[in-house]
């Protein structure tokens, strides 16, 4: 059996966005999400970490081609969310509040189906918000 | 004579902006600022760095307090940029373009004169605006 | 069911401590501990890395308040920490060998109980003590 | 049971490569390997991180003596791999694809044995080989 | 008159390299070169910092147009240098020991005259080699 | 004329300090140098940038030897600060505050007279203290 390995690619992003709910007042919002909610949005450089498992390929000494992973990555997920705000133009987070939790599971559902059909997996989605903060994401 | 010494405090904001002259049409501003211009926002992780310069006090060992230098520039800038859309929310920007480069040199003259109160001098305001770009002012 | 998210918080302290038993000769201590043994203590930027895990609250969009989490480990962990003596000053590390190891696993002793209250579940433990090492505890 | 820990030690290495096969003509080479196939070689500098796990040793604090671990991966690794060529001159990779994957492979069954013998377990080996990719590898 | 400004724009290029004369024997090479001399070359993840300075364009808000600066460097010199042999491909290092510092005075000559072309004035050529070492070259 | 380059070799030290005056009282030591002057000692992962100028040397390309520049450092100063505690080890800290900025005056007075006999010039002496404060020293 051919050895298993994983692989990760770092693409970045900046974005505007805000944490709120319609359904809460003003004074909800500010309660549950701080200086995020601010109507006027605020942004963030953000650091996507994807990373690929599976089973290495003998002829090329690769488990997937790197070059088609960082095309793949931009194509679905940075061409989408650079330069923009999440709230209101990323169709994948429509009707979703703009956590970066969210973010990463709905990164995970853009990026997995292509991933898989080049016969390696998807095992985990990684957002740096912050120096200070980061969330992951392993599909389920 | 004391010798002379620089030292450099750093501070982070989060902040949403864009770039654009409400004189130019859309297709202008898409010419030159790029996606920079994106009428919906985007934002940036901001790392500033302030250099303060002089000579050193031989009772401390120290050219200035740092906490003061600290809390002056969070009381002066962070306080006011933090989780703040740039374009519309920062009094000291009000009216200009909400370049890294404007926002440098507004920084300056919002931090140099408390600095120069405790008889330092502001040597340089250094903003990261991303991994790859940042801008130097040096105060005139 | 509710995706599982992990989620990061980085923390910083300043200590100093020095690696030592008692019951050794300085001549052991220094065959086993070599120049962390010193009796004048050395010192660390340490930067901890505090992982949550557990599924998402759908009305938030998060896994667990972080602002809560941030001010949990600064109360319970860092305002022991910083700026202090790890051998002498620590009270959850009394009798205990200052190593990082053993820093890792009281101070996932320290931040369980409250974490484990929120519902979400304490996941890992990182302490960097140099650029060049760092270590992981798990909870058990 | 003492407590089961993870302790990861960084170490670097700069080396020229590239990335083809003797059986492939040059423009399948080009074609699979693109600008990693360049037959006058490119060079990283490749950061190695080795990630060893088991039980504290209850008396020193310790799972494994940091200072052996930084001279092992030294001798049987770095000491190979520093200011050389990897297709050419790095006895464990004779007749290897000299890719990231293969190298963390290589890398792992280097060290396994040494670290193996004193009682703890090589739990993973990471190689960076630039700031956009890393490759994981667990041992099988 | 408008402020001065200072911009840097980050770039990276993965290169292959040996510092030797070939006047020198092998033991002089060794000798004065170290490892770096290995005739089997050996590789970098090099760094490029480049500084312009000038007058801010009121207009614009901006002292040059970064995605031309990063365009004209690419053009220049990144697609020269990236996964190429520093000794051997790169037109504009023909004839020179592949020093850093020679890199770095190199690149100045090949940025110079199209930045001044703009009526900015390069300030400052920086080459990371490792993360222990940078070249700075001020353009005389 | 040779083109006149700037070079910076960067080394760490981890030592311990505090801050205080023996002729001040317990709290205005607290008063002036906050929790830097806890009696117990505090520490830092210290990094010394050390940068270097001169004339190229056209036969070697090189200003200095880096790697003597390396073992200067090292011999100098790094083996005289790391793991130790700077306010009761270090002599040429004897009766000084053991401020960075102080620190960086003296690592100057320490590397100057080798550098200088080399025929380069000490250019710039940098010390971080935390990722959120540096000093730098130019020689007066």
């Amino acid at each position: 059996m051919e050895p298993h390995i994983h692989i990760t690619r770092r693409e970045r992003f900046n974005a505007a966005h805000r944490l709120f709910r319609p359904d809460y007042t003003d004074l909800k919002n500010e309660e549950v999400f701080g200086k995020c909610s601010n109507p006027n949005w605020h942004g963030h450089n953000y650091v996507l970490y994807v990373t690929v498992a599976g089973p290495l390929n003998p002829e090329t000494g690769f488990l997937i081609n790197l070059k088609w992973l960082g095309e793949h990555i931009r194509e679905k997920v940075i061409s989408k969310l650079d330069h923009k705000n999440i709230n209101l133009e990323v169709d994948f987070m429509a009707g979703k509040m703009a956590s970066t939790e969210n973010l990463a599971i709905a990164i995970w559902n853009e990026l997995a189906p292509g991933i898989h059909n080049t016969g390696a997996t998807l095992y985990r989605v990684r957002i740096e918000e912050t120096e200070n903060n980061y969330v992951e994401y392993y599909g389920s």
